[in-house]
């Protein structure tokens, strides 16, 4: 399982494919932008999407949100984010994803970036692919 | 969506077969006991079940649950369920089913209870079908 | 330290004060009514107050709240009043203070109850000098 | 306000001694380290102290915190440290430093760094007179 912030949309769609693909869960914010191009990319490869949202109302989730978690905590669910997911794709440069790294990091996880923060522990790759390759433990070969 | 507590576990699984059955997903507590009776009857009938769980950690879900949030918030966590599900369906009477009564009433959802406590608000049924007909407001005859 | 919840407000001003008066620091939701009452009343006793306010901003805090914490959790910073409590006065009957008694039970503290709900577990008196010392763990004579 | 992690504990002393000279509550996550050392210096000047604490038992606060706050949130409770600052101090370069960092940035909070990550948003300072100068809004003549 994986989550994401800010970024490119069409890196994010490739991302959720990818993982999808690969037979994981996507769990992103739930929300538009990053959070919707990873939902809609995953969905398109058959996968299931959870997003864990910030609002109290369920109603705020991108239409490709599967399973929709209404926190109502704001910016702390951030931290409900990272406890979900086995590894983190951070796409782009956000503060929110970058707290997201700090708490990734900070609870031993894997944290890949595409194109986001150049943060010590954060493993930089150059697209998608890679991203999901190193995030599912797969040979890049 | 539903979320239940501590109480009868034949009961539980028939609310959670009932649910599933009505096309609703179970929403519960995650652990063992009565919510894993109603994520197994959801299952039985081809159901999604989703957990919320109090701790940090996925492996603590119940078998049955399909979708588990590992909240690491402990007992605050009991407001996330509430506000995950459109209606509550209370099974049994622990105190932590009584704090989920109650924010349920406090947001103005509907409340069912089978053999559960007696708070002004909270509709009294008499067995699982009664008590999901009266969440997903089919009629009873 | 007791957190409170709707109910009598001089009831409430008598809570805060004879709990102040027993060196106690009083906790509550930090907002207006009873919970302004109590927070008043600690004041005039020279005691210390901690509102937990549901919302972002500091701004909401009754005028007697010394330590105003904003926590934007919503509903489910109930949790965290009774986390913060050694035992809880309950003063009247909304469904919020119901939730707080749950969770004070399930933690098995003290509960005592002004005028409030008739629960398993929630020992009622008559006044606020009889719940304050119910608490404190002083002799009624 | 201002919250603050690891790093240097004297550093972190005067920084709380300071922000108590300028009448500024000091705001920390309540544990060891250079969070009780900001708590010290604060008490050395004769300032109040909040801990916002991960576990959800008052006794794990530092002996210089005046106010704990037990959240049993686990690492979420970092949003609530932020929430409770007008402004964050970062003395030094932890993960979890970086994650309120990043909150309170997304916040729009001034974050003043000491010897902390380089992050763009974060004003950096040479001293713990400068910070605490930089955060309450004083000349720095």
């Amino acid at each position: 399982m994986v989550g994401s912030g800010e970024g490119d949309s069409s890196v994010a769609e490739a991302v959720g494919r990818e993982l999808a693909a690969g037979g994981a869960v996507v769990v992103c914010g739930g929300l538009g932008g990053v959070m919707e191009a990873a939902c809609r990319g995953a969905k398109e490869a058959g996968g299931h999407t959870v997003g864990i949202l910030p609002g109290p109302d369920r109603a705020a989730a991108n239409p490709f949100v599967d399973t929709a978690i209404p926190t109502g905590l704001g910016e702390a669910r951030n931290a409900l984010v990272v406890r979900a997911a086995d590894a983190l794709i951070a796409v782009g440069g956000g503060y929110g994803t970058l707290s997201e790294i700090a708490l990734a990091l900070k609870a031993g996880k894997r944290v890949v970036g595409l194109d986001s923060w150049d943060i010590e522990g954060v493993v930089a790759v150059a697209d998608p692919a890679a991203a999901v390759a190193a995030v599912l433990g797969e040979s890049l070969t």
